[in-house]
């Protein structure tokens, strides 16, 4: 299993824009096969830092998602809402069970 | 909602003393009423760097937690296995919903 988390730090007065982008992005990707959970999350301590938090069954399920229209069309729309590239961490869960 | 995001980086040669641990917390924290979800991810780009990923129905199940046996036993033990302090997130989790 896979979690992916992308810090996303915005430039001052562009959380209304971004967080409406962001809603049809994960309403979308919650749909995919291959995703387990998907949220967007805002720091408390910063108003304009936001995290991506994403969980798939495995690799090629983050790629497939990553090739829809949706992530297609909709992520490049971030990058001028941000003061700089996302900060991506793609992690291994680590498989604990009673 | 409540998401928590803690960022550990290990000492070198850490990693099994510090997941030993952890599944132990992690496996505790899942059986509390407010607990959502809790994972421990591996960053797959830095061996030495882990993430605690924890949703909580709010901020009060998030005390309760900390105020845990588990937690108070356990988490003092992670300080001598880290490079730096946990660094942490305490975020609002965006309620979308179709």
């Amino acid at each position: 299993m896979i979690m992916l988390i992308a810090k996303n730090t915005l430039m001052e007065g562009k959380q209304k824009e971004f967080t409406e982008l962001a809603e049809k992005l994960v309403l979308a990707t919650r749909k995919e096969a291959g995703c387990i959970a998907y949220d967007l999350v805002a720091d408390q301590a910063d108003a304009c830092v936001y995290y991506f938090v994403e969980k798939y069954q495995d690799m090629k399920a983050l790629e497939e998602h990553r090739a829809t229209a949706h992530f297609q069309s909709i992520v490049p729309q971030f990058g001028p809402l941000r003061t700089k590239p996302s900060e991506v961490s793609i992690c291994d869960v680590l498989p604990f069970t009673e």
